[in-house]
């Protein structure tokens, strides 16, 4: 067996760990939802560590850019761990000065995503990096976000994708990458 | 020169040089206040890199607490680091459960911070990690808060101290590290 296919192989044994604790809570953030919870993986170093290994793996990129809030948690720690730089996309006010900005609507009414000045530039390959792929449309606006910019979405990853919900079908002009599914 | 020397020498020049990314905005968030955006250092690898080593150096801890949300990149770079994982410290009403909160005063109306369930360990020994000391409020309530489920605050990190502000004041009891003071 080859060096690089053992570590594939214990890479996805961490990542079966690290998903055993993902916690399930019903009825979350609404009656019928079930919301499930990566807190208990992101606290783990270990299960964090492979995490982020499998969420930056095989991609080419200048920059990560996290969806707020959870996103920041596993955009910066995959930033790190290649060396780059990480870019907080935020939801509207919080940011002083902002470069661009995308609106886009949610099941019931509209979202925005800002991207903050002297932050990105134009040409850089970025990946994007978010916790769950749901419906799509946060993963979408942010890559719509990055282009506004004159820059290239590398590709998106993220933890976990609800496939029911359908949301790879928003960003499939995207090179997506999901570590869980169910 | 012994290699330690050096390494530190090599690190405040990284610093240094992450320290002119910070932007200055006026009148943000109200009238009369300059903002110090952190935003560029965040997004060049060199000086996230930089901050991050800095940050962490010279703690010994089992997990780091990010305070939401400019805490949570640096918080998370830090835990990558340092092979540990990462809890966020939210606002209230986004998490699906919460093993302790903290409500504190803010100079206007008040505020709350809530520990997500299942991450922190009675015992652990917390790196809490913020990018602005201000009044001190929030680093005080995330203080409390890693105290109030049985762990250990080792040590608090900020990149930017407003010493005008005197929020150090509000956090004597905590062995407090700021990158940068103004």
């Amino acid at each position: 067996m080859s060096g690089s296919v053992r570590v594939l192989d214990e890479l996805d044994a961490e990542l079966r760990a690290a998903s055993g604790l993902v916690r399930e809570v019903p009825d979350f953030p609404e009656p019928g939802v079930l919301f499930r919870d990566i807190s208990p993986v992101l606290a783990d170093g270990r299960a964090l560590a492979a995490v982020v290994a499998a969420l930056g793996r095989g991609h080419d990129f200048d920059v990560v850019a996290g969806v707020e809030a959870r996103g920041f948690l596993l955009g910066a720690a995959v930033a790190q761990a290649h060396g780059t730089g990480v870019i907080g996309l935020r939801k509207p006010g919080k940011l002083p000065e902002v470069a661009h900005r995308v609106d886009y609507q949610l099941e019931y009414g509209s979202a925005s995503l800002e991207l903050p000045a002297d932050t990105l530039r134009t040409g850089q390959r970025v990946l994007v990096v978010d916790d769950v792929l749901a419906t799509g449309g946060t993963l979408d606006a942010a890559c719509q976000l990055v282009r506004s910019a004159g820059s290239e979405v590398a590709a998106a990853a993220v933890v976990l994708e609800l496939t029911a919900l359908g949301g790879r079908d928003k960003v499939r002009d995207v090179a997506l990458h999901a570590l869980l599914t169910v």
